[in-house]
């Protein structure tokens, strides 16, 4: 039998959440069901969202019970196919259908295929999966970002924040950059950003941000709350949009209230948009976003860095690195033996 | 020479404004210049917006400087006019033109038409004024309210509540106030409310808003800002629109930062939008806005109640009821004499 190792949630996190939250367990490889498939796992994802999953507050999604497999996309082959439309050897992708384990039962319906020849592995986790559709319907459509707008990004190396920062230079917009160290900023400074704010060396953040947006900020893409929020919401220009797509800063304190500057009167005189934003609400447009986002990378103007970890073992570290912003790029976690 | 008692701005209030803040003084009234209009006041108004033009903060609109007449609209009669258009003993509204005095010199811009026979000369301060127009763009276009859907109004009793809530029952929705007393209460159920919250009577306020909204809150009008605010985001319905139309509780420390929950987690999770809201920048559809109003009010749909003070001593005192909440209706101080 095909042994198969698994990462099950056994706690809750109180606060940050440690490696011991997990457990790796070993069992068998689930037998193929009529209609699935078998995937072995290439490449397992850790993501923000994945914070929300193991509290135990209302979230937009159900979340993981303890005992539970932890949720998570992957990249992966098929091994057995017991559907018409797959044969074994071929590259599919998942958004979350996976979990944190080696081998996962998979219906066609949770599944795309994937074109090798067109781009490597890692982007079809990331700019042809959630990452790039994100930011996408978070700038074009929530953001209804325009031409000449000042776009403010918050973890502007990260996931969604690097494909932002090129897709507002893309639509003709000044694309700033907060990020937390110089290796971000200067890969931020790469791919096109006007201009970045490392928020851990700004003496005066909301001062950094006024010089960075001298006209103010039209659109905010808020990956972070915290501090960064506090000082973008400082620095609004009138009929400011803010997008707000995650709260990585919150991590650490998820299921406490997050106590700081309300802002009420700052949106009321820009007049100020603040968005929740999940993109599966924008899933009728998944089509026509993918293509766009395919047409801009073939001709070179989109890319992404990744950040990739190693083995089964490694997946609850890749994830804390991401909550405490060690990575640099997409954080993947690459599976051994393939 | 007719004098012209008028009330100036002395010092900025630290806090709660006090008398003190302003003088009485006496001058002589203008002489009526080419092209304008001598109005005497019949009513001055006095309104929460006004809390933020006495406050050296960044606002929507320019403040009032020390030494300046108080700004704020007015109904009166044309006294003497050099317009065209106008003549002695013409009743005329204005929303800011006028200040707090009891004659002011008005440009045809600046002022409306009565038409004494459609309605009692306050309504045209109210309904057919800000408050009305506020109520219906608030709710219509930037709330985006529709048949079936749950809508919380703040300071329900008040100049906007008062409106908002009639016309939520127009559009088919279910309207929930909260408010401040039983004898509001009382008046808000007279109205059509479907439910009162009396913020100041419930021991648990976010408790008793989800009690009166078991569905959540699908649109919220917030007119106080702080614990009303609170116990909304903490019950809104997916997609919920939350208006920021003023942020009375806030009166008392506005500038000071609004310390206290986020909620921002509650905005993803809902994928909620919080939207600023000023009347002036929906003035391309007043004309329509008014139109509509007036059909509700002549088919008997619409009514307001007033509060109404007497005499130009008492402005500075009806402006610090209303900030206390302590009004039943929209406030407005009449002038002797007329």
């Amino acid at each position: 039998m095909l042994k198969n190792r698994q990462w099950r949630l056994v706690s809750f996190p109180s606060g940050r959440p440690e490696t011991s939250n997990w457990e790796l367990v070993e069992t068998e490889a689930p037998q193929v069901a009529p209609g699935h498939l078998l995937v072995k796992a290439l490449y397992l994802d850790v993501a923000p969202y994945m914070r929300g999953r193991i509290s135990p507050q209302r979230n937009y999604a159900a979340g993981v019970g303890l005992g539970e497999v932890m949720v998570g996309g992957a990249i992966g082959r098929v091994l057995e196919s017991r559907s018409a439309g797959f044969a074994p050897g071929d590259l599919v992708v998942t958004d979350f259908a996976f979990g944190w384990q080696e081998y996962a039962l998979l219906s066609p319906r949770d599944v795309r295929r994937i074109d090798p020849d067109l781009a490597p592995l890692p982007y079809w986790l990331d700019l042809f999966g959630l990452n790039g559709l994100t930011a996408y319907f978070a700038l074009f459509a929530a953001g209804a970002m325009k031409a000449g707008d000042t776009v403010l990004i918050s973890a502007a190396a990260g996931s969604v924040g690097q494909i932002s920062g090129q897709l507002a230079k893309i639509a003709g917009c000044r694309a700033i950059a907060v990020t937390s160290s110089p290796e971000k900023a200067a890969w931020c400074r790469e791919i096109g950003y006007d201009a970045v704010v490392d928020y851990r060396a700004a003496a005066d953040l909301h001062a950094a941000v006024a010089q960075a947006c001298p006209q103010g900020v039209d659109v905010f893409l808020d990956n972070t709350a915290g501090r960064i929020h506090d000082a973008a919401m400082q620095n609004l220009a009138p009929g400011a949009r803010v997008v707000v797509v995650g709260t990585a800063s919150l991590a650490d304190t998820f299921d406490a209230p997050d106590i700081g500057p309300r802002f009420l009167r700052q949106i009321l005189v820009a007049r100020a948009t603040v968005r929740g934003f999940l993109c599966s609400d924008h899933a009728a447009g998944y089509e026509g976003g993918r293509g766009r986002l395919r047409r801009w990378y073939e001709a070179g103007r989109l890319q992404s860095k990744f950040d990739i970890a190693r083995g089964i073992e490694g997946v609850p570290d890749a994830f804390l690195r991401l909550l405490t912003s060690r990575n640099l790029g997409k954080q993947l976690v690459k599976l051994d033996g393939d």
